[in-house]
């Protein structure tokens, strides 16, 4: 059965893939899955028929038969662990692969969210200037912390996984700050995720919605 | 086998059940099975013994056999998905309810976490009055929405599920705020939580090494 997901009609990335679709567009490609999309629009992403998949109006949401999910670490994790290849067999590796998920969006993703918030809904705030270098050492604390677990490795634990699909995405979203720039390891596991095929075809996918939406 | 946790030797919290163990105690009472936990000092919590275990320096930590991970969202899922009955047995249920957890951690809490880092980290900054009716607005768009979702029911998704453990552990954070008082639904929803049997005993648990620590 081919599942459908929605996505942003109007991304206000303008096609760089930082929305969260892009998460679990990845997830589908790196299984091969088929999948649909249903475009919504910021107005009908606050309506009934939207909140009724997704209960905070946002995207993405993900519907196969009778289950309909949202939260895109939920949609992740449910594609990953119904398809072999993308979570590791052996229970206790997976284990690990599921907490990076989790590491992911509860400890790395948190401090570049409130980074985002200001950059994006305080900057014209008296306290503007003087909390961006606040939020900044927040974020760093946590890259130097990862970048010392990561090491001179590949991927977080062993194989990539779903958890280092997860971890990419997230430290995609520095992007253009320069403050990935300070954990070179860093930068090379994030162009080594965005070099995988699945990564490519995923983010093709996602800019074609915004070539088309241009015109 | 028995697992062991950490959790903190001086909890800041004084024994009101915020820090996360709290969330992984409930979890195993909630399945009957028995554990050890380790104290930890905010100094060990900084060396490389306990950095071996928690790359960002937290608690809890959950060590079973071979088996290390980090992040309670994690935990508690593996916990919930290890043992019978804390996940539903239907798949699609199962995968809401997983769904909730991520729901809890990734689109309720951060808000609350923003709240909290502001009335202890940033009280004394020329911003923080200002700012914090922002905050407080953020929290309760989400509060809203959550709202809505729960209706009349006394859970998430049918029966009582680790998703809905997470969520009313993340609700807990407001206590004393009074933020959650504008939403009656929602403060039942987290009284039914606490008075779970599986829930008092963990709470117990943690308020006895505070009670201790004041020995």
């Amino acid at each position: 059965m081919t599942p459908t997901i929605t996505a942003f009609a109007n991304s206000p990335d303008r096609g760089q893939g930082q929305a969260r679709d892009m998460r679990v567009r990845w997830a589908l490609e790196e299984i091969g899955q088929p999948y649909d999309v249903r475009l919504v629009s910021f107005g009908e992403m606050k309506q009934p028929p939207h909140l009724a998949l997704h209960p905070f109006g946002q995207i993405p949401t993900y519907e196969e038969g009778n289950l309909a999910l949202f939260e895109s670490g939920a949609i992740v994790l449910h594609v990953a662990q119904r398809h072999p290849g993308r979570l590791p067999e052996d229970a206790n590796a997976r284990a690990r692969a599921i907490m990076w998920i989790f590491a992911a969006l509860n400890t790395v993703e948190p401090p570049i969210i409130e980074w985002e918030q200001a950059v994006y809904f305080e900057r014209d705030r008296p306290w503007y200037q003087a909390r961006l270098p606040l939020l900044e050492k927040r974020i760093r604390g946590r890259l130097e912390q990862l970048s010392r677990r990561l090491g001179e490795a590949d991927w977080l634990d062993g194989a990539f996984s779903a958890g280092d699909l997860m971890m990419v995405t997230v430290l995609r979203r520095l992007e253009g700050s320069g403050i990935l720039d300070g954990y070179p390891s860093l930068r090379a596991y994030v162009a080594r995720g965005e070099a995988r095929p699945a990564y490519r075809r995923a983010f093709e996918a996602q800019l074609a919605v915004f070539t088309a939406s241009q015109g």
